[in-house]
């Protein structure tokens, strides 16, 4: 038992079909502020995880779009893709960033876009495209393709969690997706670590999303920093504050407005380069993140979480108090591995990819 | 969406099988103080979750047993039992208090008895009966029962809880047991609902079973009574303390005694008669567990929570305080509910002849 972690996933072999006859996969991903469209062909993904795609189109999604531009946008592109192939397509999967029942196929909201409300998004491409499509929410979708081609393959079990603009997260148990009765498992960003933090938009307080997602590491810093004049000269000055700031004045009117600045990334690399208060401001998130790492772990007992989002790539010493206070958190019996995600902002389409797949391989 | 709760389990059906011919399977428990064993005939297990006994024997667990005693008093209690019947036994079942490897069969560890340590049971079960065996934890297997036979019956998913001397639990998903990638899910006891709680045994603060379980409650209303002389009348009479102080003087001798006899049991009853100070430590508890099956509903959105033990049975008010911090933790878009186990100190049993079931429909 003790200390050192036991790595439970130790046999990587691809869940996925394996057909002779090569067929076209569709993959689509109406992300938060983009949309992207992939194809792949079943004879370009190998059983060791290995992919490239056939082809592949992404478009910044314009400001004020609404379902219908959105839907026009991501078939022009979907029509871009299937023009430079000759063979038929076979199946389509969609990644959606927003609320799914994905058994019905049905989007119930979009975080993002207006109108999504009850789109039968699956029927809708069916009609239009006359192959099979399923469709799900972008957390348990990359999960899916994390497990599928990315750093989750060969687990029976895993959590893949993004920690980005919010924190959310998708299950693989026994090998498969797991939804929860409405869709809606893998809401670690909304688990409460801290019922004395700060109050979260969910109406609960010290939730991990509130600590540890992006923007609530920026809020965190500006915070301190204007409470604590003497601190955070680094980070101030990265902002494009005023440098002459040490000794101890409240921070000019210039200097106040250069931390509306500041992200996550920026308190990031202060803490990289010896800033404390951002160091601090970051290890809030490193802390709550762990902590709901190691409840989940307690609850569920999964083999492997993996952490993707802007947020991890915020050094080796954010990821040491991740894992530290997991494995605190945890029981002595309950053993996991936490690593960094390996198909990044990919991992959606990918997952996409996986849909389709698991659609041609029950037919 | 808003306040009331959606009842997802709606199509109660049993899972198990449905064979024409009689088949004898043999239920056993491994209980902390208490071993038990139970005879079952498939004819008396209905469709519609109906069951009854062939033949059941309990016996008290004698002090200072060990694994060698304790097996050879459950085999005696097994041969009672077949004595009872003509027919020969089918399979066996076996819940047991303490770590598991299901996969295996090994029982890793038991809460109570000494020299359990990687015993292989079911092999040893096999040998020794001549029938398939199957070995699970109590938690897993409560969780088993009352999916089968109790009040999780046409679940797809659920978690039951058991509230007791400790805090334990296990989940049912896709309608099958999840144990988790080592047999140790479901370990929502040790979940951390308040990091500036009081410690735990395990070494972390503010688990649910530090805050919720019957022996911390009691606890934490005998500090209080300490601290507070003026409070808690009512329980301090229930406990047979000297009932004349009222004045605010510090407690007598006598009563400081009586305090040693307080259990989370009399604290309910002191709450249920009025008594502040027992409704705030029993409060506490209700809170954390709210909590704790909240968080647990963001992370899995199982259909239902099923809470057994004997600090469930606190009353009414304790179960609105349960229900209350469970849907304010969880986001409004999880629905559960959150309903009484219904088989009681039954739950490992028949869940133990539901594995034994299990093992017959796969034959």
């Amino acid at each position: 038992m003790g200390g050192s972690p036991r790595h439970l996933c130790r046999h990587p072999a691809r869940n996925g079909v394996n057909v002779e006859r090569e067929r076209l996969l569709l993959a689509l991903d109406f992300g938060g502020t983009k949309l992207t469209a992939g194809l792949a062909a079943t004879t370009n993904l190998t059983k060791s995880g290995e992919r490239r795609w056939r082809a592949h189109r992404q478009v910044l999604s314009p400001p004020g779009s609404n379902v219908e531009s959105d839907l026009e946008i991501m078939m022009g592109l979907a029509q871009d893709l299937l023009a430079t192939v000759e063979a038929p397509l076979s199946a389509v999967g969609v990644s959606f960033g927003g609320l799914v029942n994905a058994e019905r196929g049905l989007v119930l909201l979009s975080h993002h876009v207006p109108g999504w409300e009850k789109m039968p998004l699956q029927e809708w491409l069916e009609e239009r495209l006359r192959v099979p499509a399923a469709v799900d929410n972008d957390a348990n979708v990359a999960a899916l393709g994390e497990h599928r081609f990315g750093a989750g393959q060969g687990c029976n079990s895993l959590m893949y969690i993004t920690v980005s603009t919010g924190v959310g997260g998708g299950w693989i148990l026994n090998g498969r997706p797991w939804r929860g009765a409405e869709g809606m498992a893998g809401e670690i960003g909304h688990t409460v670590v801290d019922p004395d933090g700060p109050l979260c938009l969910c109406g609960k307080r010290g939730c991990v999303e509130r600590l540890a997602s992006g923007p609530y590491i920026a809020q965190r810093a500006r915070e301190w920093l204007q409470a604590q004049p003497d601190r955070g000269q680094i980070l101030r000055a990265l902002a494009g504050g005023d440098p002459s700031i040490h000794s101890g004045q409240a921070p000019s009117v210039h200097s106040g407005q250069a931390l509306e600045t500041i992200t996550a990334k920026l308190v990031a690399q202060a803490a990289a380069q010896g800033d404390d208060l951002a160091w601090e401001a970051l290890e809030v998130a490193a802390w709550a993140l762990g902590l709901g790492i190691g409840n989940a772990a307690n609850l569920v007992n999964p083999e492997r979480f993996l952490l993707g989002g802007g947020v991890t790539k915020a050094g080796e010493r954010f990821w040491e108090v991740v894992r530290r206070t997991a494995r605190e958190t945890a029981l002595p019996e309950v053993h996991f591995d936490v690593v960094p995600a390996a198909l990044g902002d990919d991992a959606p389409l990918w997952g996409a990819v996986a849909l389709a797949e698991d659609l041609i391989s029950t037919e």
